[in-house]
């Protein structure tokens, strides 16, 4: 059965927390119900296994990056496409946006085993390209971009801004070209594809000024209401 | 102890065989024994832990990469820069490709929490894009490409490469664009960062057609000697 809109909210946030803390492979329902303050029988009233609950998570993050983007729709094309590739990026400090990747990095290696998984996976990818090849066109419209084929460049776009993620937080900390990873693969992308692609005359704002309202891998907020304990007819 | 050199390379071609099988969460030195018909205690005899076999292993794909690099030294620059892309990609029936580098993808999950795997992650990743620059470098000599940056350029090409077969291998049979993912972001990264850095006139061989001379992931060919049974004093 669903949790009601709150209880979802903070279950969502102990699944976030406890894939940061213990990683993918050795999690358990108690270590989401420690990170929510849930008990671990409430969390199984909700969610029958631990697989429907981390299939919840991951469309939860999925739903929420697409109310993000909808929210910053009115935006002009060039800042929402260098929010995009700022959202990938990591500051070396980040540890545990870190963590939560490299839990999510085990979670996608289970993308070949576990159809709804990689259903969520594919739902994921789906949504970014998509974000992508709006932007582009949008831009195209207000004739910043030049026409371009909007689908190759927004599968060339995601997959650097992915290989790059990943190849930062498994290396740790590496000086690349004088910079992390993630930094410098995007200032290269945008010298290298975005910037050809700008009509004469059009400028990007700057991708280390640039405010990302995306969801910082923190995508829920537990709300600061309903302290009444707990109990198993929370619904 | 060291395994001579014949059983070295059958033990490595145990460990890739059963890391396609298995995976590498669930890796046991009996799956790798079993792969190529050793006792477990033959294995354990020259790598203490399984850990110590698999950075070995590790480090043997690296070196077999830079030797087949090395080997293809003396061809054009704009056919070693496209067979290091086509080498990426993965056709859909390459079943077997795709569980091994799933496999590694569990691995390169463990990079920030093992220092000896993250330590050869960051090796293999310097000699990616050593080999990507070195090419880069060597076109530019060659009056092929245009005078770029060849570190970013290098970043860029490993970044992409690597993102778009994760995606491909996490996703499963996804059409991007008409064709597998690792295809449509090798096809794309060609048009926007090889091609615009090409010098007039030059053309570069179809990604399609390039003969790949780069380990296909099989760095071992177990050796067709030695049918002599395993003993424990087999160094």
């Amino acid at each position: 059965m669903s949790a009601d809109p709150s209880t979802a909210e903070e279950i969502m946030a102990g699944v976030h927390h406890a894939l940061r803390e213990y990683g993918y492979a050795d999690l358990t329902m108690q270590d989401i119900a420690d990170a929510c303050s849930k008990s671990k029988s409430l969390l199984h009233y909700h969610y029958d296994t631990k697989e429907d609950l981390l299939v919840a998570f991951l469309d939860h993050l999925i739903t929420t990056f697409e109310r993000c983007v909808e929210a910053g729709r009115d935006r002009p094309a060039t800042e929402r496409l260098v929010e995009f590739i700022a959202w990938f990026g990591f500051d070396p400090d980040e540890t545990d946006r870190e963590h939560f990747h490299i839990a999510l990095l085990e979670l996608r290696s289970q993308g070949p085993f576990n159809d709804r998984i990689r259903s969520r996976l594919q739902r994921s990818d789906r949504v970014f390209r998509d974000t992508v090849a709006e932007i582009i066109e949008q831009g195209i419209e207000e004739g910043v971009f030049e026409p371009v084929d909007v689908t190759e460049t927004a599968a060339l776009l995601v997959a650097t801004l992915d290989g790059a993620r990943t190849r930062q937080i498994t290396l740790g900390e590496l000086d690349v070209d004088g910079d992390t990873y993630t930094r410098t693969v995007a200032r290269t992308l945008i010298d290298r594809v975005v910037d050809p692609i700008l009509v004469d005359g059009v400028e990007l704002p700057d991708v280390s000024s640039v405010e990302v309202l995306l969801p910082r891998d923190e995508p829920v907020a537990v709300p600061a209401v309903d302290d009444s304990p707990s109990t198993g007819d929370d619904r």
